[in-house]
């Protein structure tokens, strides 16, 4: 079968991965939901024409976004996902023995039912005790939370429904429900493709957050595969790698080093953040 | 104009640059070869049907097939390029003051004269009086050449004219081709799309140099856009960022701290290689 998903990744670049069956193909409140089995990257998640999340490399994303800032706090207890349905960063959280309590909130429900069908790898700590599952916008409920550890932004593309968790005024709430020692990180797109986005999510971090920094990991089937993280922080960030319980954690690409040197940008990335 | 080049980068997996207007095309002794320009990444040249190098990234595969073992010999004076037409590897040696000679031994003119031609920005360094210009093939050349500091294989894709490129009896007469200190390096493709390649390269290496490391840097035109670089040494490894002249080499995705982390591998590319 000669059949390809193409997503447009920029108006100028394309990724094609070839297709071996298409398994699922919904239109939610929110956006347009479709699963398909790729021959290269194995069973992939598309939203509104973007890729998501594939078996093949979920991995590198989900450890990065949860691992890097809890490694940064003395003692994560309580940590929320915004958005994230496919609870692949719920996953990794739960790797993490001092955590207690690690919330999910999640717009759409029926990306969180389409992750439990189809993705059941990536799915599966939404099922632990210590997971709490909320139905609802990220806006909303940031306002009421308190005495988080530390918050992650894993969101769409900033057009549609994720275009408010790219506000300033998102990340001003963020601090609020965050305790002493708060981290919360962002995912913020390609330094090849977006810097723009980059500077824009950086600079709103700052508005809050007195301290900021940026990381980078290496995602294939995100735009230029290259991809950046914004993390801001209440006060000095702890140094990571040393917690002992960290150091044989289950994981295919976090690694003590990488915890390090995913802070190590090049130049022209560097620039684009001075 | 709604004109797209496509290049399969594997069976399954297919890139997209949107063209503004072909430059030009033709058949070579060894190749099909064009010359495009790209939205996203300005002008591209294409190898049979294979990226080889844009604009808007090469910097990024140039400065670290280069620097990397440059930085790790102690005093690097005599250094080659196998393959590397561009001539973009040789634009980044001549950074390095203590090189006397930067040879470039290419099979492909026509690969030079596109360059020269197309990538003024590239080539230049091609014409400095510290550059030579070798028209042959790169395997019968290394049989002759001695006392070299370093040897880079900038390689086109292991099929085709590159073949003989990724053979353990290369690496053996690259062996007797360098010094005492000498360090080679090859680019060993993706590590998330080609891992097997990678294999091969490490274990062929390993045949002749008892030091051998992988690193690996984000080039996004490039298959997964990570690509990995593989080193062999003859004796102990020079540490890099602490010679002075290097300190503020003018580059735009090298740093000394990158000359460092790019040797901390995801855990999955650790495994590749144990």
């Amino acid at each position: 079968m000669n059949i390809w998903f193409t997503e447009d990744q920029t108006d100028t670049v394309r990724l094609g991965l070839k297709v071996e069956s298409v398994l699922w193909k919904e239109t939610t409140a929110y956006q347009e939901l479709v699963v398909a089995n790729t021959d290269a990257y194995g069973r992939l998640l598309v939203l509104d024409g973007a890729v998501q999340t594939t078996i093949g490399d979920e991995f590198v994303y989900h450890e990065m976004i949860t691992h890097v800032p809890l490694a940064l706090h003395p003692h994560p207890r309580k940590v929320a996902v915004i958005g994230g349905g496919d609870g692949g960063a719920i996953r990794e959280i739960l790797k993490h023995p001092s955590v207690e309590e690690a919330h999910l909130i999640e717009i759409d429900e029926k990306v969180v039912e389409a992750s439990r069908r189809f993705f059941p790898e990536i799915s599966a700590g939404l099922d632990d005790e210590r997971a709490f599952l909320h139905y609802t916008d990220g806006i909303q409920w940031v306002r009421e939370a308190k005495d988080f550890d530390v918050i992650i932004v894993d969101s769409t593309d900033p057009v549609g429904p994720a275009e408010g968790l790219f506000a300033p005024e998102f990340y001003a709430s963020i601090k609020e429900a965050l305790g002493d020692h708060g981290i919360m990180v962002a995912q913020s797109e390609s330094p090849f493709l977006q810097p723009h986005l980059i500077q824009r999510v950086m600079t709103g971090i700052a508005q809050s957050f007195p301290v900021t920094r940026l990381y980078l990991a290496a995602v294939p089937t995100y735009p230029s595969g290259l991809w950046s993280f914004s993390l801001g922080a209440n006060g000095d960030l702890q140094d990571a790698a040393l917690r002992p319980e960290l150091r044989d954690m289950p994981t295919r690409y976090w690694t003590p080093q990488i915890q390090r040197s995913c802070f190590d940008l090049p130049k022209f990335v560097q620039e684009l953040v001075r």
